[in-house]
């Protein structure tokens, strides 16, 4: 994928190096000369790369990385810190601020670009999820990007696959202090473990024994199940070539032996976090679009998740329905809770209302808030007999306890009216079987209320 | 990224061949001998590409193809169709039935692998996406896909960045008969109208004068209002380096030099149903969000919009809190209409009556939909007397017209009694401020209806 790097150097010599490479690779450059100039233009979302040299008057790198991680609007910016000295604990100090990956100057070609390419791909898959969550935010449901900038990285499930025992036991030695590690020596066991067990990421031995880890990590990539989790390489100095290899088709990262523990930790824990970003991202998609099917109220799917699910079963041929029952329920006297106890008690009947309908029904029912205080419930191949039974039962239960409110302090009797009806084979609409049941409802509410009626004969 | 590509292909050395040269660059592989076995893997969603020869015996590739492209389930698989025939009709047959390339036999390993690559980056992004939309489809909440796969593809508006004259009027002459095609020939103000003008697709000449029309195929493919626009590039037979480039940084497909019209008109087709597939799945996802906020039977925002802004405007510092007022509109007698007129009449008159309320509120304001028959109108920066002026206004309005129902054949006198309030510095919640107005309510019902009644003083 094409994209825009933003480099961000003191010195101009090095920003002009760096944009010359770039450019010759077709990526767009723009260029910041220090840490508060780089933090603006992330944060405008001009950028989809950071290029950060460490050492820098003012601000230094780690200090605008450290920024750039800790604010949703930029945390999911990666970053590559650019060192003119390779200590070990320069990178550290990187990685604990949040970097996704460290270059040293002069900066290899191969490296620059294989990185570069390898984290902007990766970055295009989360951007259209996060558009998509942003947009959950302008309408007022929640901030998943906050929440996620919150995650630490730790506690994660963690599959080491080696089998150097030695190799093994040091790795997840270091990574036991923070996660849970399960050792998978066997390449067949860890594909299939890693598609059941559900981990939070894979490391995977580029030497193992008779089989190709580069090749296991190109199935983890491709199947499904484990498409999500992120891998990290561990690879000899001499197996560099392999190394960009698995970056170009998807592996997330590395780690050269012999494994530095700090820096093995450090790297675990970004591509973690960086998972459970992707995960909240998705977490709030599938939350909205619930929420859009559901009565905020009382947790019942609401009146469009009723229509459309309706909707589908009638548009089935006439004769090939099977059974279908639906009640209508509504609370007695409704009006005279809400304005005797107040909004906030009847809000509270409601609730309990709802909960007692769910007990007495099935998975497979629908149960639905179709107005103010009316319940619909859908049951599947019941019949006529069947549904009234059901209904009994229901507005038993409602009668039976009176309703607590105001945490306890008070108890309000509550009755239900319900009307009874089945579909008919001449039905047009789910509106006509619906009707029905309005029909039968209105008899119960005329006869007295706190009766079942089942439609006319 | 690392993928499962499906090979088709009658002849077994044919899939033996092709299995090793896309195993050695670490892809998954998996084959069917035969047209149904192939349809059945797609189906099970085994696959992320297909790789189809054309001759095969019983159905042949261009009705597999058919098959895959109209069924919504496999319709955003790519397929590369492989023939022994480098013929143009055959091509055109593919290409027509849908494909989104041809490869001919023996089959160039460059062009397979950055074919394959580029389509299955391509796709990595869309599946995001289209997971999403998948899920709300299980939520009953429409089926983008089978939209999606209804989509023709024409009437597209194209713009065409050629420098030649005579070409860029051949190709201009051949798109047009389906399609409003734009000609620029300076690629400085062509980066400045697609980003402007909102094209469904592309065309980029290589051979600009003076100009690497690559790097503008990059910079369109990096600024954020033109990555969504896919790119044809038009190259010449020995630009053949260039193009692999250009697919592998994100260029969707290219043309060779002489365009031959029908696959131009084919090329652009397949293009522009993708880009649109890709819209509907991002519109399907905007609906569900908009869904979850929206009051389903009155189009006003819901309960769960009203909780969550009142409560973002609350967080804020008290002190720094500006003015706020609120009205809660309750219909009178609302339950003596469902009675008396049916629940559907009921739903006439709630909707008739969301509607006043919106002619008669600002933009800025809130309108929601609080319960069966009440409605909470949030008003920023107004004051107690302003909110008494804009809910008598209200009132008004309301007693002034009957609400026509049933086709127009029915007419209702409906009034409103209102409630209203504004906040105070001390309010702990939105709740303080909506039950001084639910209080005033409750005297505006008490003291005879059809009333706007204030706060307690
Ligand atoms: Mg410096
Ligand atoms: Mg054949």
């Amino acid at each position: 994928m094409s994209a825009r790097v933003l480099i961000v150097d003191d010195l101009f010599p090095n920003v002009k190096l760096l944009e010359t490479k770039l450019g010759l690779e077709y990526f767009d450059t723009l260029a910041a000369m220090n840490g508060p100039d780089a933090i603006a233009i992330c944060e405008k979302g001009l950028c989809d790369l950071v290029l950060l040299d460490v050492m820098m008057p003012g601000m230094d790198g780690f200090e605008v990385c450290r920024h750039l991680k800790s604010n949703p609007v930029t945390a999911h910016i990666p970053v590559v810190m650019v060192t003119a000295l390779d200590q070990p604990s320069d990178r550290l100090r990187g990685l604990d601020a949040g970097a996704d990956d460290f270059l040293t100057k002069p900066v290899d070609d191969t490296a620059l670009f294989s990185r570069v390419r390898s984290l902007v791909r990766l970055k295009a898959v989360t951007d259209e999820l996060r558009q998509r969550a942003l947009a959950s935010r302008e309408f007022g449901i929640g901030d998943p990007l906050a929440l996620a900038t919150a995650e630490t990285g730790l506690d994660a499930r963690i599959l080491l696959i080696e089998d150097r025992p030695g190799a093994a036991d040091r790795m997840a030695g270091a990574l036991r202090q923070h996660h849970a590690v399960t050792i998978e020596p066997d390449p067949h066991a860890a594909l299939q473990r890693a598609a059941e067990e559900g981990f939070d990421l894979a490391l995977v031995s580029l030497d193992l024994a008779g089989f190709d880890g580069l090749r296991l990590c190109s199935q983890l990539r491709s199947l499904d199940r484990t498409r999500a989790t992120p891998l990290i390489m561990l690879a000899e100095e001499h197996d560099r070539a392999r190394v960009v290899r698995g970056l170009d088709f998807g592996v997330h990262d590395f780690l050269m032996r012999p494994v530095d523990r700090n820096e093995l930790t450090a790297r675990v824990r970004t591509q973690v976090k960086r998972k459970r970003f992707t995960d909240a991202l998705r977490g709030a998609m599938q939350a909205s679009l619930q929420m859009a099917v559901t009565d905020a109220l009382t947790g019942l799917h609401n009146r469009r998740y009723l229509d459309n699910h309706l909707g589908a079963l009638f548009a089935d041929d006439a004769t090939r329905r099977p059974a279908l029952a639906a009640l209508i329920l509504d609370i007695d006297h409704f009006k005279g809770i809400n304005d005797s106890f107040g909004h906030e008690a009847g809000d509270e009947v409601l609730r309990g209302f709802a909960e007692r309908v769910r007990q007495h029904t099935r998975p497979v029912d629908i149960v639905a808030r179709y107005g103010g205080e009316e319940v619909v419930v859908i049951l599947p191949e019941a019949g006529l007999v069947e549904a009234q039974i059901i209904a009994e039962r229901i507005r038993e239960r409602v009668e039976a306890v009176p309703f607590t409110v105001q945490r306890c302090t008070r108890s309000i009797p509550v009755t239900v009216s319900i009307g009874v009806a089945v579909r008919h084979a001449e039905d047009a609409s789910p509106g006509d079987m619906l009707r029905r049941a309005d029909l039968a409802l209105y008899r119960a509410k005329a006869s007295g209320r706190n009766r079942v009626e089942p439609q006319a004969a």
